[in-house]
């Protein structure tokens, strides 16, 4: 009946829905949420306003493939993001640039650190901060622990909840300094949102006529594996010979080697009777308040036609299996050893694929799922 | 596997599903559409307008049962629907009423016929204006012809696109005039839209553990029927014991006697920057113009936060399946007893339940099918 089944409507599972109905595949897609889209899923507040669900989406990317095959389902509003911290009573721009040390620093010390930070290193390029700590100069590193103090601590701490020696090295080791003037959070060659938002655009890539989608409906709602034969079945009679898998790779086995932890969110959505709130997108609070960010999402719409405004709050919070959704893998060593035995297990399973945040227990773009997705395509579905 | 498979998730579908889940079976919804809600599903525009995809939808009931059952799923926006019809350079309040007659007519003459009225009638009651064609007062006799002429003819060969005479009687003789002050369209006890929409409401109605969705599925893609046992399989394995079909009953049995004919509706969308479009809800066009009314959304869900405003035409034309939406059954002695042909049928499918305006082939107001639906509940699932 069914050539392949998916299971989760984000990214990873609808674009190899699409691909697997366009090679002719009868699909069925199996989510558990009351709506497509996965992360990305945005709506429509009362007052009319579009929002993120969870959370803002920008999409961006600098794989020609992947935005050609995007834009097969959308228009876009072609959104450069830009985003501000706010600092020592002010409001900088971040990723730390050149306007950014202009603003935070008297001219004569921006000067002087300007023309350090070019005879050390080129112009346009992204130093990360432990690079710059590591330089002889005492003015750069005394700049890199600036930066660490006022920019990354804070925000780590809230973010994670835990101290950044606790995580991985290369979260901490992650954060560049641009030099550059280009104030643009991203700088990948293609920039944007869906004209119609989101969920739109996944009803457009699902709305094929060999795909069916069910919601509402938990993997093992209507899936049963067997975990001596390693086959899955569907609805108890019916054997998959391809599933593919982006939810949480532990839920899969039952947590059978322990769960694996994310890290959760709290958005608290507010829709204020002005034209504006703030004058961007999304204003970064690294050192007051609970919250790690107010995002306004008529900047990354391009909404004007309504007289108020909607922002969400971001609070970072532990995340609780069947309370709140697991955002993000929590990068440190024993999660990773974790992971392995489970993606150790999953090899197993050849008729079972494993794709996706969830499944790989990795924090990816939006983009890179697209790209994986239409590579796996490309192998199964020829 | 599952208990009850519900083929449709309009109103029929949905309440029976939900009646069902509480009655501890395990549900399945099957929908052909991307979405649930059925005709009463309302979605927003890109610039932050809800409109009804398929036609503006007041929800009224005199029953307190339905209501209150509505109400679980809801709050309410407490909308009572005004109409106005264009009429000879004006625009006056329907239905006809004693408002309507002292605005189309010299204040005079429109005493004299109020006062007819009373002598011969009720105040507050409702009269057939074929009724009042039949009563021996010249006056009265070309009120009602004048009614006739333009508040309902050019309205119902517009609508059914023929002649009165070619339809049912019933249709005729169902227009009243109503001998009150009261400008509202519907008098029932109880009036409103659901104030986040409908579809949020179906969303809720649907969120039960013991209901799946499946969208884009068309019954006959999941759903295969035996005519000579008169039983239904879900994916050519899975016995159904308790089928709920909402759909068209003739498709059901892959039209065998002859398609059932429909009236169906082209809507034009139209957002405009303005903050009202017109004074109220809807205005009809009787006698002018292709389309027979125009709705304006803001008045119907109470939105005000927008600088721009969304209406709809509507245009009634020809169904022509697979096209655009069957709408209206269409009232002919011929459809009738090919439908009585189709619902003999039915009758020996035992485990096949036909409900709603598509499997009955008949106008029901929401309401109406919710009553129906929630007695059929009460004898499936006690
Ligand atoms: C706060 C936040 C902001 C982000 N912002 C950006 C950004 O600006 N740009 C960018 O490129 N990326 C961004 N991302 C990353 C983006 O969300 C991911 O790349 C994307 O969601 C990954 O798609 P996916 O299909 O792997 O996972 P998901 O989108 O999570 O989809 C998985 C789907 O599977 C379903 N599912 C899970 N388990 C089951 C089960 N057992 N049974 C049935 N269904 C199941 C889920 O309900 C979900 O719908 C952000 C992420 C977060 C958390
Ligand atoms: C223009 C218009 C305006 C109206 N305004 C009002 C109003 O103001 N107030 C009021 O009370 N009533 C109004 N109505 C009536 C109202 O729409 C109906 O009462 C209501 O929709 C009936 O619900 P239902 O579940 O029977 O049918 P539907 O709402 O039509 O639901 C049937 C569902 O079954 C699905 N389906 C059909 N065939 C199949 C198949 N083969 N496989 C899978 N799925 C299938 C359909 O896609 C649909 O979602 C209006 C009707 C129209 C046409």
């Amino acid at each position: 009946m069914y050539d392949v089944v998916v299971v989760g409507a984000g990214f990873a599972g609808s674009v190899l829905a699409r691909k697997a109905a366009e090679a002719n595949r009868k699909v069925l897609v199996i989510e558990k949420r009351a709506h497509i889209g996965g992360n990305a899923y945005d709506e429509y507040q009362q007052d009319g306003i579009l929002i993120h669900k969870y959370g803002p989406h920008i999409f961006h990317t600098n794989e020609r493939k992947v935005w050609d095959f995007i834009s097969r389902f959308t228009e876009w509003y072609l959104y450069e993001h830009k985003v501000l911290a706010a600092i020592e009573g002010t409001r900088v721009p971040i990723p730390f640039n050149f306007n950014t040390l202009y603003e935070l620093f008297p001219s004569t010390m921006a000067n002087r650190i300007e023309s350090l930070l070019l005879e050390t290193f080129e112009f346009g390029s992204k130093i990360p901060i432990l690079q710059l700590k590591r330089t002889s100069d005492k003015e750069l590193k005394n700049l890199a622990e600036y930066i660490y103090r006022y920019v990354f601590l804070g925000y780590t701490v809230k973010q994670w909840g835990c101290k950044p020696e606790e995580l991985d090295e290369n979260v901490t080791a992650r954060i560049p300094i641009h030099l550059s003037r280009d104030n643009r959070y991203f700088q990948d060659q293609y920039q944007g949102l869906p004209q119609s938002g989101y969920t739109k655009m996944f009803e457009k890539m699902l709305d094929h006529k060999n795909i069916h989608i069910m919601l509402n409906t938990p993997l093992h709602d209507v899936i049963q594996i067997n975990h001596e034969t390693k086959q899955a079945y569907l609805l108890d009679s019916i054997t998959l010979n391809c599933l593919i898998y982006t939810g949480k790779i532990d839920e899969f086995f039952n947590y059978k080697f322990g769960s694996l932890p994310y890290r959760s969110l709290d958005f608290t959505f507010e829709t204020l009777p002005m034209e504006h709130y703030q004058e961007l997108g999304q204003v970064n609070y690294p050192n007051n308040d609970d919250f790690t960010r107010i995002t306004e999402y008529k900047y990354l719409t391009g909404q004007n036609n309504n007289n108020v405004t909607t922002i969400s709050k971001e609070y970072p919070v532990a995340h609780k299996d069947g309370f709140n959704t697991p955002y993000y893998p929590i990068p440190k060593q024993a999660n990773s050893e974790l992971l392995e035995r489970y993606s150790k297990e999953a090899l197993q399973y050849k008729s079972v694929h494993f794709i996706g945040r969830l499944a790989e227990y990795k924090y990816y773009n939006m983009d890179t799922v697209v790209s994986k997705a239409l590579n796996l395509s490309e192998t199964l579905f020829k």
